[in-house]
């Protein structure tokens, strides 16, 4: 019996509405996962979360297992008791550190070395490991360790990493089943990784290898990781066809809200990234009509809310006041954006599954692509370095 | 008739329950006032803020009218519109500043150009502009231009600052009576402001100046400058006794907790102080045994909330969650050791009304003062030190 349960209530086209059940409570879906690295969303308390109706948190094995260590957090109660967080939770693997953090690991067939980010000493992260600290942290979801490559890695690259995620996927089931630790099959969803980068029969043979384990959900990674957004497009429309369809799918990392409008339109359920809180705290508010720069000078004495159709506590003050806020070097501008991006992310899909009820999910998908403008090439590109140099930090 | 009024309800000593009314409603005194520099209270949204029970925002006029500048935040609906904050408002003159940035202004009798410590260009208050600007900002209290001397400064330095802020206080009154201009003396409140150092003559012969305007309330400053905790008594047990009964008597820029319970103990009824905010954020938490440094080794597995009687978002997670957001550089730890900071002075400020009302106020004190052990000397110094670094900054 899993862990979870998860039901389809209505399709459309290819876009699924479904709920999810889990340990700590169902969620509606498709769902985002807000991103709380270290165990709290950055600049938002759980209570602000939950009003915002944040239904699963996500945090990192890899981030957890240096400090505080899942000892100490198991000690605690575990990572809901610790966090304060009483629903749904999710852990990555580590498997996106071997990609994030590839200045400073070594890979080979029985795991991954890393040097740690905080003070260099050794951590070694195998299939083994990465699902023991899981079952300590007790979250409801937990992912198999895998190996990301980058986007550009070369086809033998790609193949060596298939081999490995397959292998470890192989172990961490084991792992999971075992009946030694706490947690375990019985009380968490494990969910494998497909891999394959931007060839579609190494990503085919990626998902034959996840699917054999019959697991309770199916995650596509490996994306967001560099490739254009038409690229990404591709790999959704080559896989989301064989993806379980009686099961939840994952698509890791992704992303902004056209991409999240665009997966779900190809039957994705799950997402999860640090976009909105860390895009909130360096001063972007998303909105329908695309990302905004709140200290753009045409702002300045702007009175509307930065988003008049999302409330949030965002939305009791004016443009000119976060601008004024953010100006200032106070927190509290990136809290308040971080807060409104967050009820967005939610608002967008909650706006989603209903039209996908009501059976019109492709007006709203192109209403949406009509009216989602990506900020201007040159401010994008800067923001993109800025955000390439702090993903390397790889830290929500 | 004045803009606000104020009720003393009950006495207990000379410690005074009261209810202070404004323009933006009616607050419990004694009352602690939560300070928000440049208009948003640091990492603690205006709705956190009311959730808390906070009663009054003082906004910073020095600050405000370097940044984003008086006459935006009119257009923008004045102070109240700008930071979404409902309630009773105060703005202090700017003559605080005087002190604490003394490296960067010049007095004479007219007034004080200061080198911004944005970008050093010049900037000049008078007891006209301060008051010109706070009647743009549109709080419900406001305060007279008046000259800080420093609690080391020479008997004839404090002479001098006397003075000043007698004829600076003529002046302000006339520029708050003034017919041209938004807000005023039928909507706001002016307050003057002691001063004398801690000579009991100059203070004597600074609130025989004060008192002679027959203003709403009455404020002491030039305290909290870095005189000994029993000097700044002294001047307390001088001055409460003589300060005018039937108006709110405000004690600005104080305190710790203790500093709190001492002078409701002599009568005071209004309080501002950085200290909630700025000691949350740098990892300590105020309790009733003191302040606790929550990064210390010994909570480092502590299940317990940082103070299990004060109830706020901080209470859901334990001391060794914190400390570790902390240790993690995670500004949600500082967020959340802030907010708890506000709930406990709000609570403590509550529990001292109830017991002036029920006649217990001398129990409550007595084994507050019993309890409240602060940090001991060395890290305290350390703590002094670092504290007065940033308060040159002058920066809630």
């Amino acid at each position: 019996m899993s862990a979870i349960s998860f039901n389809v209530i209505a399709t459309d086209g290819a876009a699924r509405a479904g709920t999810l059940t889990t340990p700590h409570g169902s969620v509606p879906t498709p769902c985002f996962m807000a991103v709380a690295t270290l165990g709290g969303f950055k600049g938002v308390t759980v209570q602000q979360a939950e009003d915002l109706g944040q239904g699963i948190m996500l945090s990192n094995t890899y981030h957890l297992a240096l400090r505080p260590g899942p000892e100490r957090v198991r000690k605690l109660g575990g990572l809901h008791a610790f966090t304060g967080w009483r629903g749904p939770m999710l852990t990555d693997s580590g498997g996106y550190q071997v990609f994030s953090l590839a200045a400073n690991r070594k890979i080979t067939d029985e795991g991954v070395w890393f040097r740690s980010h905080l003070d260099g000493t050794a951590f070694n992260l195998t299939p083994e490991e990465s699902i023991r600290i899981q079952r300590l942290l007790g979250a409801d979801i937990i992912m198999a360790f895998d190996e990301c490559p980058a986007a550009d890695a070369e086809r033998s690259a790609i193949e060596a990493c298939n081999r490995r995620t397959a292998a470890w996927l192989e172990r961490s089931v084991r792992a999971w089943r075992a009946p030694d630790l706490p947690g375990g099959a019985n009380e968490q969803a494990l969910y494998p990784i497909v891999q394959g980068g931007l060839h579609r029969d190494l990503r085919e043979a990626s998902l034959a290898d996840a699917v054999r384990h019959e697991l309770p959900g199916t995650a596509l990674g490996g994306l967001a990781v560099g490739e254009s957004f038409a690229d990404r497009l591709q790999v959704l429309d080559w896989m989301c066809p064989h993806l379980p369809s009686a099961k939840p799918r994952y698509l890791m990392g992704v992303g902004t809200p056209l991409d999240l409008v665009e997966a779900v339109s190809r039957g994705i359920d799950q997402f999860d990234c640090v976009l909105p809180t860390r895009m909130g705290r360096h001063g972007t508010a998303y909105t329908d009509n695309g990302p905004m720069r709140v200290k753009r000078l045409e702002y300045a004495e702007d009175p509307r809310p930065v988003d008049p159709d999302t409330p949030s506590q965002a939305s009791r003050v004016s443009r000119a006041y976060i601008q004024h806020l953010l100006k200032s070097g106070e927190i509290l501008g990136g809290q308040l954006l971080s807060l409104h991006n967050l009820a967005y992310y939610q608002r967008l899909m909650a706006r989603m599954r209903a039209a996908i009820v009501a059976g019109t999910f492709t007006e709203f998908a192109d209403k949406f692509r009509a009216s989602y403008v990506d900020a201007p090439a040159e401010a994008e590109s800067s923001e993109s370095t800025k955000i390439g140099k702090r993903a390397s930090n790889d830290d929500g």
